[in-house]
């Protein structure tokens, strides 16, 4: 056996650890009855122990540094070489403790959240969430110099990531856009009260499948579930699943919650599944993961030529709420520019607003000069500068969102830099693809699910996001495609 | 730390990756997409092979011996000692190529038996059987000296039991069974036609549920979902799962099968959650597990008062096919007694000729007295003798049960033993619960499940079964309790 299959063996091993810990995650936010949560809690630990066990064995460093010096290996292998010594050495930065006192951490601040959310008391969550934000403050010391503390744990979602790019780029989101919405607001309003009637949940459910199905989504290595925050997991490229929120009062949750992860879930199906385990089997980032959800969401999915193709299907489902829109009308519903308090539903300009808050929370949790009990007020408080809301209870607020109760900071700006990402990669896709627009309003997404394929998905870690972005459109990312974007749909759409 | 809590602490980590298993087999039986296949057997494998090394690990064994003579431990650890030191053992006596090979040789026996099965052709499956039984010989031999080569298999399932008290019992079966089931079809026979009617889904499903929770499960520690073959699986007693299967031209089914599962899954529910991972806090044996889903199954679900108060839900809910039918036609329907090919929709007595058949051709296997190619005249010969009938095909006869092709030989005669213990701990139940029979006309399981939690669930394997059985009943295991059961039942039923 070469050297290289053993590696390879090792990195298979490690996967199928992680691949299980999801299952058990999926469980969790699908299925698992309430009682189940304790030794639910304490079985990933387990494995996040063993995982990290194997992630940081002697035998795997020995290797990885053989490895690192043979010229005989190829480009793809070399990379991969590479990338796995430096995740090894990362690991290498926790201890076994520290990783089993996050994991249980994290499963008792999720259930905390759970329930704080539901009854809408911040303090319930408080004392959990404060002993994970000084776990992360630990991580962040103890993974080494880095220019601000907090590109530490922006690096796990987007490597190569820092805090002062960032800055720059909300600094553009800031001046840019905040002056584009206000120029938004100034014209008269569209509806979408439309969209808040009631909608059968058994057809919403129906429906949703359907625009999954049309996007190319595999059922046959996936499924949807119901779940009360939607998200995409993988247990392989081929067992791929999305879960979905039906509100039987807004039919946008579905819908776009639906599309959003599906984005997701065709990248996970579109990676090489003979690479399971290895870094050229895995997504380059988070922000390339949203810029894939995000270029379904938005770039796709509030388009014109997507509605024209799929506007009688809502028609046909609704009939008793939809009959009598037109489709000038619904096109506007579906490019509603309207600030409002919950980040999910939100549109895709103030969107971003809701993302630069979160940065500036966790960029100042981590720096200590907030702390947990200061989160509600300071929420609020940026709720009403950016967005110009009054945040009417915590559950809409502070609470609303799943991923600082899983210790996911850092995680948030990748959002938005998927949206710039999808941008300008769309931008991209519409030079190279024949008649992009009319392929997606006849419903085909084959000649884009492709393109993707090719210029995306294949490649898994092979490169950088900044490599990558280059390598598509020839040039890093740039905040300029989506403004460009955004100015041509919304002034067309509102008369600016 | 003292070495009883280092003890306990790698028994919760093995216990930890066992469940993590169950989850992953859970979700392949119930949610799994199709492609999702080939990783999640190498995610399985993966998770066995860490399991088996925890399992067998120097360090457990030194800890086990150091602690199987600390005379200051209480009764209850001693006994746990006694039994992981045992099991210990037994996991040191399988090498790991014997334990890859069986792997390997269970994995291609089940896929050809699936495919077998379905185009009814034994030859396929025969010679992928054949090496399994020749691995299950080999396995007899290293596990040590037993009266009987088939002990070593039947203890896996049911310890202590052994060949020729099972004879003993067998040989009871086929005296005294064989002949009362004669005298039955000597009567004039009673009729079930309307199960077979059309039942809507839906509504089956929640009559199932309804079953359920009136049987006291715990549906806040469980859920129940839909699979091909009905099964319980728990992930620690606060999450035990049951799964059903409804067929719409066959009420049947849905009742046994959540009846049936229910009973085992009150069992591991009432198991004591803070002995996780420890003997004491596991089933005795799969004879007693038979004999929580059996006494729920048959003695309260097959019974008078079960049906007194549960005929009219059914009633209520299909009274296009149930309305017209009188109470004791419909309690004589429950209970007919008709020779058939099908183990798992056989009726309460007929269905141990099912069982004794399997006994007899497992252990002339396991002696090498015939052949795997012999199994299916010398099965069609056994249900013309037991049953009087005429086996139309493999795929009804011999092919029908999955057991083998998973190389569990041993497991059949646990169903017997599990019927024949319920019978007798039913009948001790009665003389010990005031008016036990009126307490299940109105629907109430309280006091049987309160007296199952004290008698037989809190202990976990603290007793063997033949202690347990001696505690709850003043005497081993006794063929004539199910014997005065059936006479009595079925006496009147008949006629006789």
């Amino acid at each position: 056996m070469t050297n290289y299959s053993k590696y390879r063996g090792m990195m298979r091993k490690i996967a199928d650890i992680q691949y299980a810990s999801a299952v058990l995650n999926w469980d969790q936010e699908t299925y698992m009855p309430p009682k189940g949560a304790t030794f639910r809690a304490q079985q990933l630990s387990t494995l996040a122990g063993i995982g990290h066990e194997l992630s940081t064995s002697k035998e795997l460093g020995e290797l990885l540094n053989t490895l690192s010096s043979d010229a005989s290996l190829s480009e793809k292998e070399k990379r991969n070489i590479k990338q796995s010594l430096k995740n090894y050495n990362d690991n290498l930065k926790y201890t076994t403790e520290f990783v089993q006192e996050l994991s249980k951490t994290i499963s008792e601040t999720f259930q905390a959240w759970q329930k704080a959310k539901e009854v809408n008391n911040f303090a319930l969550y408080a004392p959990h969430l404060e002993k994970l934000v000084e776990l992360k403050r630990q991580e962040c010391k103890f993974l080494g110099t880095f220019a601000h503390p907090y590109d530490a744990l922006l690096n796990q979602y987007e490597p190569g990531a820092k805090t002062a790019d960032l800055e720059t780029l909300f600094t553009d989101v800031r001046n840019q856009l905040v002056t584009f919405v206000k120029k938004i607001a100034a014209k008269p309003q569209n509806t979408d009260n439309f969209m808040f009637l009631q909608f059968d949940k058994t057809k919403q459910w129906e429906l949703g499948l359907d625009l999954l199905k049309q996007m190319g989504y595999d059922f046959d290595a996936g499924r949807q579930d119901a779940s009360s925050h939607p998200f995409t997991t993988n247990f392989s490229s081929e067992d791929v699943r999305v879960t979905t929120r039906i509100n039987e009062t807004d039919l946008n949750e579905m819908i776009w919650s639906c599309i959003h992860e599906g984005g997701h879930a065709l990248y996970e199906q579109g990676l090489p599944s003979e690479e399971y385990g290895l870094p050229s089997g895995e997504y380059v980032s988070l922000g390339i993961h949203e810029s894939q959800s995000r270029l379904w969401e938005n770039n796709v999915g509030r388009s014109l030529a997507y509605w024209k193709g799929n506007f009688s299907k809502l028609q046909t489902a609704f009939p008793e709420n939809l009959k009598s829109i037109n489709f000038e009308d619904f096109y506007k519903a579906m490019n509603i520019v309207k600030p409002s308090l919950i980040r999910t539903s939100a549109d895709e300009l103030t969107y971003h607003f809701h993302v630069l808050i979160r940065f500036e929370i966790e960029k100042a949790l981590i720096e200590g000069t907030i702390e947990v009990k200061d989160l509600p007020n300071y929420w609020n408080a940026k709720y009403k500068e950016y967005l110009g809301l009054d945040v009417p209870s915590d559950s809409k607020g502070v609470l609303q969102d799943i991923h600082w109760s899983h210790g996911s900071f850092g995680y948030f700006p990748t959002y938005s830099l998927g949206s710039f990402y999808a941008a300008q990669f769309f931008n991209q896709a519409k030079k190279e693809i024949t008649d992009l627009e009319f392929e997606i309003e006849k419903g085909n997404s084959k000649p884009l699910l492709d393109w993707l394929r090719g210029n995306v998905h294949q490649y898994g870690k092979f490169y950088s996001a900044e490599e990558l972005c280059i390598k598509i459109t020839g040039e890093k990312l740039n905040f300029k495609y989506f403004m460009d974007y955004a100015t041509k749909k919304y002034t067309q759409l509102y008369n600016l």
